[in-house]
Parts: structure tokens; C-alpha cells; sequence
């Protein structure tokens, strides 16, 4: 921690800051400047996280030099973690080629979309149970009964499902069904989920926030790795700015920012990152050649008469020309699935 | 709902849209223009929230003409919603001025807090006894322990009091405790727990989410009086921009477009919007004066020994002084309290 | 300045930094810390500016300690600078009402507006002869032409009028007319444009770039007063978020924190800010409450017929309503005009 | 144009608005639905740009149809446009590799950079003579000189040359030197540039505005068409978001949109769009895998002594690893250069 004085601080006020300092454990190391005095904090600064420095009189600015993130650090595991999901392993090569419909609607529809996910080369069954949904008028999935036809799909066809777990009440029933739980973008910084999830034994696909920032999504994803659950990969869904034409803003370079500051491995969702159909293949593409660990990518047979994001899912047969897309890739981007 | 048709749609892609409307009890009003056909759907459309349209083959754009929010909206109620939490009114001219520390953290400062912000005039006391931190390393509140401190912190000082919920199974728990339930900005969109505050009869105070939409913050508030609880006041907490002197960008001129879209009551709360103590004095003024029905203030005795958010918090004597200039404003602003 | 080096950072590597910091004239204070090896560069790091220390082998991060502008800092200049365009004098107290119509379109429609705002109480008169429109086929201004009606405008009423210049080849000609520069919001960073400005001796009005930070905002009003011309008023006129209900978001705080950080007056312009007439009201009693030295507002007679702009203008009758709603607020805001 | 009216608009201000359009020769087509009457106007809406439908009473909602550009759009131009810059293809499956460093300092480092880039695969060479830099107190190019050697280096190397004009004035100087002329991100939106710049027969790189939507980049590159040069290439260079771990938030998508949406090559700036060294290479591969006509790279033998952008800019034996790996996509993808 680097805290800079501000012009006009007295000798009491550094005097007093040195003393919170030495009693939280750091050393306090002071530099005179021409303009400024600014003071370094030696020690494991984590131990300020919950300290407001920034309102001892005097003090100007307080920066941060350590990443607020343990666990979840490239400094802590050099290596890629490798995710297994009921024997389908996600990251440092293994690629995760994810891909359902957005919700669970009835049995024929789901298994009509798993199976042909399958033969296009899907590895991971994608469906909602649990719908968060803007509105309170529209359809808020099927619930457990949206579960149970999963694990029937699964059984099917041998797809591992991933589903999403939307409140803490829920995190046992899903789990009882499901591979993979997922944590929406929504309940990124929901952090009673968040430690509910990391008490279970089950992998987590942590969606980022529309709004949050890389470092966020690292420390939600810290939560769950600090109550014992390692088997968390990150989803990069897009974020929300100013720009309208496509439903999201696809951050590609977050996902090899993640990559750089964390050894889990990263995926991509290009159908909420763009919300439009035709986006999705150049997308699927572009993620892959950047160095996504996997892509999950909403798939319906009749997308006018989903329940909910119909607008941006794939036929099966376009999801098929896209990883037949992603085969070619894969060999330059060292993938395999 | 208006939709527009690809220059290349065929008739019958249009007879087909036209059947799916009629299917929804909607009745289509074809518009042949000199580049592309419009249709319009005369009805309802809130029945199309969940057809998604877009998905038909040869549309090309669908644009909503009705807001998708009902119980909340102007039209639906013509008069300022006047909310009374224990006695104490916010809206159609009642301000609410509450204030406290971020956490509560010990009866001590609970309780001098408490009674300083009173004699300065709130009337309303805040505190948190659920904490959501970014950091699962960071003070995560005092839980139940901090709700009692908080209901005798009423006793003692009359002030009805305010503090966050944020998950489904804490509602009851602190129902039984306090007098208005926040929901965090953060859960603005955790939609399990709308639906639970919607089913308590006790006030709730719903912040805006960092990067929610107007529209997505009234449609949030339309799930809880779609429950049957009508007591929701809004509150404007600043939203997440490319500016970063301030912590988030206060949208003062959202106050104001929310009053207009609804009837519900909307305050401000500036701590957080601008996260530093100096801005919050102007934006306390300036809320009052763009139309805001009352402000939540972070006050404690000293600052720098806050487990959270010390870096924003008032002293008591300068909420004293912002009390004293709001006193000022509200003869012009018609706003008692 | 401040340097946190990588944690394998060598020690040749932290030598050569030194190095580089001793030729550009500053000392080294290095702080050997549990984690990271800190540098701190004593001395005007403004000589760093251009250095790329990012660039230096084994440097993590570099943190600035001091304020890149410099001529526009509080620090440099204490007291409230005050601007006087042509006898209305603008900051420390002294409130701008500038009004007008968006572009200057004939003699008629120009003068009627310039009376009715007078007797309103508006000090200043805009009008825009030059327009950037993002349409190239949109109306573009009259040019010379519209300088002229400005400034007989002026002659008849006695208001000083303001008017923007798009070009560096325009800067004479408007200068010759006009009593106030303006420079647009989206030519705030075009850096020719702000040293012709800078070279001539008029008042400027710098509006905000759309998506310009506060301190990029102050570095541009810090190209102008470091050629000479310290008659700069700062105007905020709303960024550009993920929220489109209002044009753009009017950012209050950031005229606050302006005001904190330099000298300069800062006005508002609630008409682009939120683009929507019914929000123009609030927003300039909030303006003027947060402690804005002025405001500028759109008004025509006939906003339908206006060339541009016509949807956020007020009529002339909603503006002198404005005008005394302010009036009201100016003795609890200590402002006169 | 879709007009929708308020719900007591009355059957005058409906008169109103149909006389409005008819005027314009347009012809209002009305469709009364239940809560609102909707109004279309069946013609060339473009006449409409500049009406401010929205301020005639009665007025609620003015939704645009059609796109508000023209010439740039792909109804206007089925195929890809291929722009030829001195014998360099660009676009159509033609790959533009553009390096260079940020600023031309010096002869030496240069032509040493120059040479380095061709025998790694460039195909062209960029390089600013005039600098646009947030600080007065910055660099700020070596103007004509540094035209001259970019010339000079053109001679040796044989790669054309792209440069950034930043003026009006300016223009015709630096088409007398450059092979193609680059309008930058902060200069979008300067409409006078983009008319002269569209009034000489040089290819013109025109980047995306920081906070620049892609339609408004696309109403830019119009100005640009529509004053007769068409050989325009659009440039992705990232945009503004909260995000601020990378410089700018790179979006991938908006390439593969305007696209869709244009028949002008887009190229991307993986250095400005991400501001650090280890991102460009998975982005510019990410780029190319998404479709991208080509890259724009920052090489520099000695970043640490570069006068500007050193921080982001690769060595060229980067660059050279970059180029070898973007040979490996190229088959996957159909470019060649």
C-alpha cells in the first residue's frame, strides 16, 4: 500500500497514520518528496483491505500495489488449473464446447436440442431450471421439474449439464442434479451464493457481471475458492457500455486478462455477449484464436417459440457449421475436445 | 409492438407473423412502405414479452411501443405513492432524511451515531447488519447480533430504522427487526429476493444497480408490488461509468425521469454515489432541489475506525451542516420533514 | 511518481530504472517491501509524463502522485477565478444564464428568442453559426452569416453572445463576432483547436467531451491557459453512459469535483445533457444547488421548426419559468446575475 | 419513421403531425391500437433527419426505421469494398499488417523499425508526425520533418505510409507525403476534417471514437463518401468502459457488425485497444479469427525511450512472432498479404 500525504498535512497526522500502520503489523516506510510526502506500508497489506486510510486526516490518495486476490492468483498456482466435470476437463487445453437451449421448456425439445448439440460435438448440456428474468410477467423456468428432464438428457445422451443456481435455498436441489453449477451474471456479487456454492463439491461456471470489473470477477470467484471449492471456471458474457447495436460489449481481452492474472480457466458466452444470431460465428472464432478455454452457446430447434432468448439462439444446424468452424481452429490454438 | 420486415421478407414470412400474433390475441396492422413493411400489433403486448419475435424469419427489428412495467408506472397510478414506514411518511412532499453508519459495529457508536444524526434531524436511522463486500477477506457485518443493536437503537432514540437484506433466508429474521427493508444494489436484479420482500408487509427501500437501466430498476420494483406489497421507495445510489474521481456517477436527472415514469417515492443516496466526503454536501443539495423525496447519509463519529466504508462517511457535526443547508432548500423545494 | 516493481524483477533491472530516473533530474527512494521492491520518484514527475516507464524491463506498474495540469489547479491559484465576457462576469458568485436558440436559422426567429430570454432574465445569448452534426446531411449552420444576426442580435439587446467554432480556420472570423468561444464537446480534445483558442484573447467555453474524464476535461482547459488565455469556463453537458433514456447522463459530481480541483468556473447545460425538455427544470435547479457557477439552455419560439435540437429546446414561457424558479434558489445558493 | 403518439394526444395534434409529414412528401399511414395510436410515415425517412418530430405535441416516441447512413451502407453496396493503397490491397480477403512506431522520432529508429516490420510480413507503415496528446506539456510530433522521413522510409522499405492528419489545415501537407491518411479516434467526430479529408483521392483510415457508437461511426465514414472519396477503411481501436485494467475495452464484435452493416474493410488497433504488450498478440489473432481485413501494431526497437505510447509497444521481434502466428490463421481464415 502507497499512501500519499496531502499537501498540507502536519507531522502529527504522518505520526498518527505510522502508528495505525505499526498496529495492524506493517512497517511504515516515508519518503519526502518535493511536493508530497507519500508513505509505503510494508507488510502484507491485505490486512488494510478493511481499514479506511483514506479517511485518516491528512491523507490524499491511498493506491494499492498487491492484488486484492489470494487463492485465485497466478502468484499462488503458476500452473493452468484444469476443471473435470464428470469426466469432461476444461482448461490448459481441454476445450469446453458447451451448448442447449436457454431454458428447460419440455422433454421433446430438450432432448431433440441435446441430442443434436452432441453430434455437432458439443461436450457440456447447457439448460436454465431457474430463469432469472427481467420481468416478472415472464416465463421463470420450470423449476425442479426442468432438473429432473436434464438429468434424463444426461443420461441420454452422456452429456454432463450445466444449470444455473439462482438463490441459496436452491444450491442443494441443483447440485443433487446437476455437474455444473452455474452462477449467473446477475448474482456475480450475490455473496451468500457465493459461499453456499463454495461449500458444495460441485465445479462452478462463475458468469461475470455486466458491470464488474475483471479484479470483481476475481475476488467473487475468490469467495468460492476460500470456502474450499477449487473447481470454478470464469464466463466472460459481455459487459454493458454505452453501445447499443449489439446487446452487450464481447471483452475479449478479459479473457486473457483473467488468464494472465489467474490460473482458472476463462470461457465465453457469445450468444449474451452479442444477443444477434449472426455475431455468434465470428465471435465463436475469435474467442478461441484469443485463447478461451470453451464457449457456451445458446442452442433451440425452433427459436421463435422459446421461452426466453429465442432472438439469439442457434438452429442446431448453425450451431454445427460453428464447430465445424472450430475444429479448424483448433489445431492452431492447440485445443483439443 | 412494432415490427419491421427485412427488405427481402417474403409474404409468406409476413403471413406468418401475422398468424402469430392473431395465435397471441393480437390483431396485425400492415404498413407497406417504400422500403420495408411495418406491422403493428394492436393489443396487449405485454403477451409478447416472452415471443421472441426477432427469432421469426424475415424480421428484422421489433420495437416496443408500451412500457413493459404497469403497477408501478404513472399511468397506472396518477398521484405521488406516499410510503409510511412507522410513522414516518416519504413522498408527495414528506422527505426523508436517514442516516447512520455503513455497518453497525458496536452499541457504542450505534447508539452515539444514532443520537447525533437525530438532534441534527433525521428521521430516519441506516445500518447495516448484513454487509456485501467485494472481499471475502472483508468484515462481513455483525449479522443478527447487529439487528437487535439496531431495533434497541430505536427504542432509545425513536427512529424508525433501515437496514439491507440480502438473502432470501434472512428476510423473516429481519423483518422481525426493522422498519424498512433495503435491497442492495447489487441485488437489484436477484430476483428470488424481490419476489420474498414482496411478500412481507414492510416498506422496502430498492437501490438501483450499478448498471441497471431506469426502465430495469422499475421493472425490479414491479416485481415486489406484483406481490402485493405497495410500499417501495426507489433510491438513486450513483451509477458505474469511465469516470473514476468518483466512485460511481451520480444520475440525478434519473430522479426525476422515475418520478415521471411512477408514482413511487425516489431518494438519493450520495455516499455511495460519489464516495467522497467532500462531494456529498453539493449533492445533498442538489438532489433536494432536482426533486428528490429524501437522501440516505453514511454518518459515523470516527471515520477512520469504520470496518466499511469509513473513506465516504460524514462526521456527525458535518451531517449536522448539511441538515442545517437542507433546512434552507426545503422552503423553496416544498419538502417537509 | 511512484513505481512498484514486478516480483521478479532483478536487481540490474531496478538499477536501470534508477538510472533513468537520475537523468530525467529525480531521486530515487526505494522501499524494499515483503512482496515488491516500491520506487519513489522525488522531484517534478510531470518530467515523466513522457517517459514510458511502463515500458522498462521489470516494472509492474507506475502510479502518478501528483495532478498532470497545472496552471488550472487549485493548487496554483487559490481563489475562485471570475470570467467577464464582455461586462457579465461568470464564477465567484457571479451565476451565468445563457439561452438561445441551438443554431442561429434567420433574423426573425434569432431576435424573437434573444428579447423573450432577456426579459427573462437570461445574461448571455447563445447561438450556434457552425454545427457539428453527425449527419453530413444534416443542416450545418449558416456559417458567417449566422455570425452576423448574432451579433446584431447583440447590438439590439445587449447580451453578449457565445457561439461555438469547429475549426482552427474559423477561430478569427468568430472571434471577430463573438464575445465567448465555445469548443464542443466533441472537439474537447482537438488539441489545434485549443491553442488557437488559447492564441487569441476571448472568453472559452469548454464543454465536457462526452466521454473525457474530469482530469482530461482540465488538461484541455490546461492547453488553453498555457498559451496565454486564462478566460476559460468549464461546462458540463452530461457523458455518455449505458443508460438512454436521457440523452446522455448529466454528471452533477463532476462539477463539484471540478470546482475542488481547479480554480475555474464550471457552468451546466442541462438541454444536451438529458435531451428531454421535461427534465431540464430539475436539472438546472439542481445545477445551481450543487453550486454551478451557470447554466446554458435551449430555447426557441417554435421548437418544431427548430433545424436542430428542436426536441430538447424549451419555449420561450417554460424557460422565464425556469428563470424564476431560479431566482428563488439564488439567495439560499448566494448567487446574483 | 414510426411515430407514436401520447396517450391524450388529441385528433388536432394527430392533424398536425400527418399535415407535418405530408408537407415533407412523405405519407402518414395510422394504426390506432388500444392504448396508443401509432403513426408510420411511408417514404424516404431520411427527409426527416433534421425535423424534430419529437417536439411537436402529442408527440411520445419517434423510432427510426431505416439505417441514417447511405452510401457506406450494404444495401447501397452488395460486395466487400477493396481499397488500394499504393498497390496494397485492403479488405475482400486482402490482409493490411500495418506497423510502425507511435511517432516518428528520428531517422534511425525509423528506418531500424521500418525495415524490421517488412521483414516480418508488414505490408505498411504507420508512424505520427502530429501527435494528439491529452497534455500540452507532451510531445507533440515532429510535424513536417517527420513527414519527410516517412517518405524517406517509404523509398527504402518500399511499404506505404499512413499517418494522422489532425486539421484542416493540414491535410493537403500531409497527402502530399502519405499513402493513406489517418483520422483518430478523438477526431471522429470533427466534421470539417472528415469534409476535407473526403474532398482528396487518398485512402482514408478512419478509427472509432472513443465513446462512438457504430452507427455513428458509420454517419462518419459517410462524410467521407459522400464528398466523393470512397476508399475508406474503418479502424476498431477499443472504446470507453468502467473497465480500466486495459486502456480501452476492445470490441471485437462492432467489426464483425459494421460488416454486416457496410461494405468497407475494418481493420483493428490491438495496441491503443488494450494499452498493454501482452494482450496484443491473443487479440490480434482474435481479430483475424473474427473477420478483421487487418491489424494496426505499435513496434518500437526501444520502448523505453519511446516519445509517446511506449508502454504498449511491441519489440519487433514481438511483432515478428505476432506476424508468424497470424500466417498459421490466415489459411483457416481466407486472408492473404
Amino acid at each position: 500500500m502507497v499512501i500519499v500525504m496531502r499537501q498540507d498535512a502536519t507531522e502529527e497526522q504522518l505520526a498518527h497514520l505510522v502508528g495505525k500502520l505499526q498496529e495492524k503489523g506493517l512497517t511504515a516506510h516515508i519518503s519526502r518528496g518535493t511536493e508530497r510526502v507519500i508513505v509505503g506500508a510494508i507488510g502484507d497489506e491485505r490486512v488494510l483491505q478493511s481499514v479506511p486510510l483514506q479517511a485518516i486526516p491528512g491523507v490524499e490518495q491511498v493506491m494499492q500495489i498487491l492484488q486484492p486476490f489470494k487463492l485465485v492468483s497466478r502468484e499462488f498456482r503458476k500452473e493452468d488449473s484444469v476443471v473435470d466435470v464428470s469426466g469432461v476437463k476444461i482448461g490448459g487445453g481441454h476445450f469446453a464446447l458447451i451448448a442447449g437451449p436457454c431454458s428447460v421448456e419440455n422433454w421433446d425439445t430438450l432432448i431433440e436440442t441435446a441430442q443434436k448439440v452432441k453430434a455437432a460435438g458439443a461436450n457440456l448440456l447447457r439448460g436454465g431450471a431457474f430463469k432469472p428474468r427481467t420481468s416478472p410477467y415472464a416465463f421463470q423456468g420450470m423449476g425442479e421439474e426442468g432438473l429432473k428432464l436434464l438429468a434424463r438428457a444426461r443420461q441420454e445422451t452422456g452429456l454432463p449439464v450445466v444449470t444455473e443456481v439462482m438463490n441459496t435455498s436452491q444450491v442443494e436441489l441443483v447440485a443433487s442434479y446437476a455437474d455444473m453449477l452455474q452462477i449467473g451474471a446477475r448474482n456475480m456479487q450475490n455473496f451468500d451464493l457465493l459461499k453456499a456454492v463454495g461449500d458444495v463439491r460441485k465445479p462452478v461456471l462463475l458468469k461475470r457481471g455486466l458491470s464488474s470489473t475483471i479484479k470483481e470477477w476475481l475476488m467473487s470467484a475468490e469467495y468460492i475458492l476460500s470456502r474450499g471449492n477449487h473447481a470454478v471456471v470464469l464466463c466472460e458474457r459481455g459487459i454493458r457500455t454505452f453501445e447499443t447495436y449489439t446487446r452487450n460489449t464481447l471483452d475479449l481481452a478479459a479473457v486473457a486478462a483473467a488468464q494472465e492474472l489467474s490460473h482458472l480457466p476463462v470461457i465465453v458466452d457469445p450468444s449474451h455477449a452479442t444477443g444477434k444470431r449472426s455475431l455468434i460465428e465470428p465471435m465463436s472464432y475469435a474467442a478461441m484464436a484469443g485463447g478461451a478455454d470453451g464457449l457456451t452457446i445458446e442452442v433451440h430447434p425452433r427459436p421463435e417459440e422459446a421461452l426466453s432468448d429465442g432472438d439469439q439462439s442457434l438452429l442446431p444446424e448453425d450451431f454445427a457449421k460453428v464447430a465445424q468452424g472450430l475444429r479448424r481452429f483448433a489445431g492452431v490454438c492447440n485445443q483439443t475436445w
